[in-house]
């Protein structure tokens, strides 16, 4: 059980932290008992311990759900300034923050005893504008929510993920998630208008404009983006919806390599343009998974596999790699003239062993099931070691070929992503977990990315997996500076600790 | 010529900050004298100490051009340093930095008499990946010029603006500047993949990566992206380029009312969706300035002017609003039918006095020229009191409207600006200029804004002309925050002084 922490390069509690004591839950009770606010029942925390993965498990005494920015700055004001009160240098921790705790690097769980606060309650639309599309939501809103919320006048979300029917905003905007509309809408970073945070020192600082343009002074919004609960409480989220595409296509290709993969990639890129909403890839070890461990998937291209026939002679090789496109637009005739059009193209020009075109929306789910349905698959494989890096497009896959012609014990090893982002999910099992076989394995992966100047972590964040392997992606300099960032606005670390960039040692 | 000074509330220069002496000259001499770097002569020092309107006038004795990263280090360090090396609690200032020069709030120019440092001789583009569309260039690049070069590989850049004929790629990223293409690309808080910047202690700070996604850590680049020259020289910029679009359609409508055209902009984003690239709107007021004061302009309507005939008997209403809708997309045969569809639909809906679509590149661009001639025409019509304030989109007209209903001296208002993003250019003319008049409209405008939640500085930044204004846009919480930044990034005050956040006084 302390392997994980471990693994995080925690190995024991900080002994500058105090432990929850009974005041300090009378207060908590003063502040959000009206509201059912304070989950100290054993049964009814447990969730709150536990990550999605069943990975990660903290020991968390009390879980707080406040309604309000009022109430979530009472409790982390007590919190910051419990140690004045007590004349010790000790800080109860928070396991800052909690939103639906779908995070896969382990941010949103305490390590130890940390108190989580949880935007569970935290769930009101506040405004939505159909002119501008700007919708104004509290952090705890679940995105899915919000993304039928606004399809009533039309527009999407810019964001959507796997998740999308657990994870809240404040947690989307927390993380910085990426998604499948990455492609289309950019990140977070352009499409968050607004941010409302309340500080360790219980300050609420209100950013929460829906402006598409506001240039005064720092932009210090952004901070909060991507800060995995380590700079403030996201109450509350401004964000930009585009229109809602009412026209969506799907076509799937055979490639013969990942170098014309990228052909097919600038071409769509050409020819579909504005239309092109996700160009994903899966490899053939992927694609095995899912249609081995996935019941009723159905490969597309069966023409594409290998066979030894009598007619073809000696066997014939089957494709090594497949793409996804994906178009979304207005106008159902256009995108698929725009579609038959790069098909006939890439056809043409040899980059394309074969493909199909999805002829429903039945067809096309089957299809995107293939490349949504291996992270599921993969959990039949045995130990799954998962790592989501960022590359330079043109050197992607070739860490998956490096990985497999390493020197080590026999592992399987899967290469699937946002192709369009340079975003590779690399996925690595053996037939049982084992830590030597681990720190074989991380090393290589990280010291490769940082070596392309990829990111050791593209979407999923640091928490606390990672927290410890910035110096991969980061400079010291830069490390230095964050530093800073996280000293000024929470001098005494009290929020989400042991996390993304641990306290140095005293 | 101390009134723009003390505009920008500055009343005297700040004593803390030394005098450039002979042996800072032979320093700066000893680090760029071969590549022809130091600049004193006075007559070539003109252009960097005056501003782009010929409104704000600095007395620099010394203007820096670095060619390297590692050139505008060193001469950082000095500065920063000097104090040490002197014994008194003297720094040298630096009007940090100039790019282009284009800037509109006197950001760029030395107040009194600070070192300039340019970007104008770091001008190599430094990569470009044709399958992400990652452009790598030195800060000191002008836009034009980078549009041109990724244009040859059927890319473009992100934002356009009228300056980019001048305009640096550094400054464009220090000013966030938004421009004509922000509706459809987004602000360069999404596009700017990364910066090279180098801090004012002289230390680099390489965040120069070209991925698309990285999570890793707090995304600190974001911090220079409308910085302003006040936390570090930005030395490069790795920027994603869309695809460039191979149609483009303009049309030009009279509507009856703001309410109208807000109709209009909704239809438009439902019906031509992803190829809506621009949607601009100018008042009859600001119409009529171009007509009258522009060469050549022509009204594309003559319907919708105002007349008496015999034959309509009372005067009819000229119309109110002018709107301009653009498209861009990848086939033009597309963009038209989704066009024409839009103005059948706005005309039959009755949102549209009257609309006409060019029929070539020159009658689009002469729509074009109408909306962004309007700044040229302004000069011709006395005072000019510029401001560019960012409203909720129902409320942006409004403002333009109680300014004409206000109670002082007669004045000419026109109200023109990026509807879509809810930018107003609001522009107040009278025949000579006024202190007076100015204390009457600003607090007027700007009040009314922070009133409306809106912004006092949509795009150009606070620059000299509006520092000590941020408080209408931006809550005290958050200036302390902004503060708490310059000062760990610049904890002298070195780079930009008197600029954005003014040091407090001592
Ligand atoms: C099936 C599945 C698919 C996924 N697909 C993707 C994907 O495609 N792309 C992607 O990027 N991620 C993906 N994820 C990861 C995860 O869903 C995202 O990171 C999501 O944005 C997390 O939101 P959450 O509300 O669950 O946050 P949590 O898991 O509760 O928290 C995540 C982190 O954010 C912090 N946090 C949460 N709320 C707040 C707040 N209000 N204020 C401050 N800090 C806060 C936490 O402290 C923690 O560090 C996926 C996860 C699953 C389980
Ligand atoms: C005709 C015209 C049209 C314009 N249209 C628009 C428009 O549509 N949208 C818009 O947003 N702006 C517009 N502007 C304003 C201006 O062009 C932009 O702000 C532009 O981005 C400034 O770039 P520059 O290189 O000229 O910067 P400068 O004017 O040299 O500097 C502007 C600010 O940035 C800082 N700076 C410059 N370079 C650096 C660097 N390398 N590192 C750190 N700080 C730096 C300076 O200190 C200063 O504070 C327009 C200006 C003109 C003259």
């Amino acid at each position: 059980l302390q392997q994980w922490r471990q693994a995080g390069g925690v190995t024991q509690r900080d002994p500058r932290f105090s432990v929850v004591s009974d005041s300090d839950l009378q207060f908590f009770e003063s502040v959000l008992g009206d509201t059912g606010g304070v989950v100290t029942d054993p049964h009814e925390l447990a969730p709150f311990n536990k990550d999605w993965m069943g990975k990660y498990e903290g020991a968390a005494r009390v879980a707080l759900k406040p309604k309000t920015r009022e109430q979530a700055a009472a409790v982390l004001r007590h919190c910051n300034e419990r140690r004045l009160a007590r004349g010790v240098g000790l800080v109860p921790a928070l396991s800052l923050l909690q939103g639906g705790n779908t995070g896969l690097v382990g941010g949103s769980v305490p390590v130890y005893d940390e108190v989580v606060l949880s935007t569970a309650a935290m769930n009101q639309v506040l405004a939505f504008d159909a002119v501008s599309g700007a919708l104004t939501a509290q952090a705890g809103c679940i995105l899915e929510n919000l993304d039928s919320h606004v399809a009533e006048h039309g527009y999407c979300m810019p964001l959507d993920l796997g998740a999308k029917g657990s994870c809240h905003i404040g947690g989307n905007v927390a993380t910085n998630a990426g998604g499948l509309r990455l492609l289309r809408y950019g990140s977070l970073h352009g499409s968050v208008l607004g941010v409302e945070a309340v500080l360790a020192d219980g300050t609420v600082l209100d950013l929460l404009t829906t402006l598409r343009k506001d240039n005064t002074g720092y932009d210090l919004k952004q901070l909060f983006i991507g800060s995995e609960g380590t700079l403030g409480l996201i109450t509350a989220v401004a964000i930009h919806c585009p229109p809602r595409p009412s026209a969506v296509n799907v076509c799937y290709l055979a490639v013969p390599s990942f170098e014309a993969a990228q052909q097919v990639f600038v071409a769509a890129k050409q020819q579909l343009g504005e239309v092109l909403s996700a160009f994903e890839f899966l490899d053939r070890e992927s694609l095995l998974i899912t249609l081995r461990h996935l019941p009723g998937a159905k490969d597309p291209l069966p023409s594409c596999q290998a066979r030894r026939t009598a007619r073809r002679g000696p066997l014939s090789r089957a494709a090594p790699l497949y793409v996804l496109v994906e178009t979304s637009g207005s106008s159902a005739a256009h995108d698929g003239e725009k579609l038959g059009g790069f098909l006939e193209g890439v056809m043409a020009a040899g980059l394309v062993l074969d493909g199909v075109l999805a002829q429903d929306g039945g067809q096309a789910r089957a299809m995107w099931h293939l490349r949504e349905g291996i992270t599921e698959g993969l959990r039949h494989r045995g130990a799954i070691y998962k790592y989501d890096v960022s590359l330079p497009i043109g050197a992607m896959y070739r860490l998956v070929e490096d990985m497999r012609e390493a020197d080590w014990p026999p592992i399987r090893v899967a290469g699937y992503g946002h192709l369009g982002d340079g975003n590779l999910h690399l996925n690595v099992s053996a037939p049982a977990y084992s830590e030597e076989l681990r720190q074989q394995i991380e090393p290589f992966v990280y010291e490769w990315t940082a070596q392309h100047r990829g990111s050791v972590s593209a979407e999923h964040g640091l928490g606390l997996m990672k927290a410890g392997c910035i110096g991969y992606s980061k400079p010291a300099a830069a490390v230095a500076v964050m530093r800073q960032v996280k000293a000024a606005l929470d001098p005494r670390g009290i929020l989400n600790p042991y996390k993304v960039l641990p306290l140095p040692a005293e």
